[in-house]
């Protein structure tokens, strides 16, 4: 994952707020487009994974991170520094596999949230923020790591924290990971 | 305009890659969506308009700024201020009319099109940032100031600049503000 940083350092942050907006435009035009809520999470994640493997050279030449050597170590790369760089917040992780390939980034703080009080009733399958699973699955998968990404938590549903799940695929590399270390 | 700071100080920023890379989905989902430019332009005009109503309160309670009490400086606030709040860049403003009430925000660089190259042939009349128009209309419309606001230039149709016309239309609030000064 090791990368020279590649641009010129600008100023690279904007408003969360016109962010958190323009978000809330895109679902709300997908749910006048798809009448299935299952529909417009798929094309969430869909339009994420776009987003995610576009990022992902961003990500390495700003973050001029070091290639992760684990599964573990790339989850609490996604967790602590991904999240603060794209959304300003930091998420924690725990692995909640024996295998060591499924990982929960739990956000007590969604900042994607912010303007949504909650889910329209007859939108109760909606996740709202899928476009963060494909991001992730996107990006993870530029660096040849296959992954499930979905969430498992969603505070916008009731439950008390959001949690993304990542499930890790590629059995074979896993082994490889194991043996270096 | 003036309004006390409403909310707690937190991390405001967002990444503007993430930010532009989201907004291109936005645009390409509604391309799909509908065949005409033209058709495109309103309804991103529109989504501005929806986030421009609710940004305006988040903008008066961040920059806490005083009453405007010309047009000019409107313009200028929206310049200078809310641009680069909202954007991460400030643009330049000319006063394009005798009356007063015709403004030109001048961009050298529009961080929305980072990563559009250019418009495809048969999408020549795309507004790609006509989301910027309807936000500043709508949260003008907020602070009881009518507008019409529109691309004069776009660097994304081989323009030198990125030039966004705003014409104020209250003539009653204009001429009390120049009695006032």
């Amino acid at each position: 994952m090791s990368r020279p940083p590649g641009r010129k350092q600008e100023n690279h942050k904007i408003s969360r707020e016109l962010f958190v907006l323009t978000y809330g435009a895109l679902v709300a035009q997908l749910c006048k487009d798809y009448e299935k809520d299952e529909d417009v999470n798929i094309c969430l994640d869909r339009m994420g994974y776009g987003i995610g493997i576009r990022l992902i050279d961003d990500f390495l030449a700003r973050s001029a991170v070091k290639k992760c050597r684990s599964y573990s170590e790339t989850a609490d790369m996604i967790a602590q520094v991904a999240f603060k760089m794209y959304l300003g917040v930091t998420a924690s992780v725990s692995c909640s596999s024996a295998a060591g390939n499924e990982f929960s980034l739990i956000l007590d703080k969604n900042p994607l949230v912010d303007f949504v009080e909650e889910l329209p009733a007859e939108r109760a399958s909606l996740c709202y923020c899928n476009l963060l699973c494909g991001v992730i699955r996107g990006a993870l998968e530029m660096v040849h790591l296959a992954a499930e990404v979905t969430f498992l938590q969603d505070r916008l549903k009731g439950d008390a924290v959001t949690e993304i799940g990542i499930t890790f695929l590629r059995k074979a590399e896993d082994r490889k990971h194991k043996r270096n270390k």
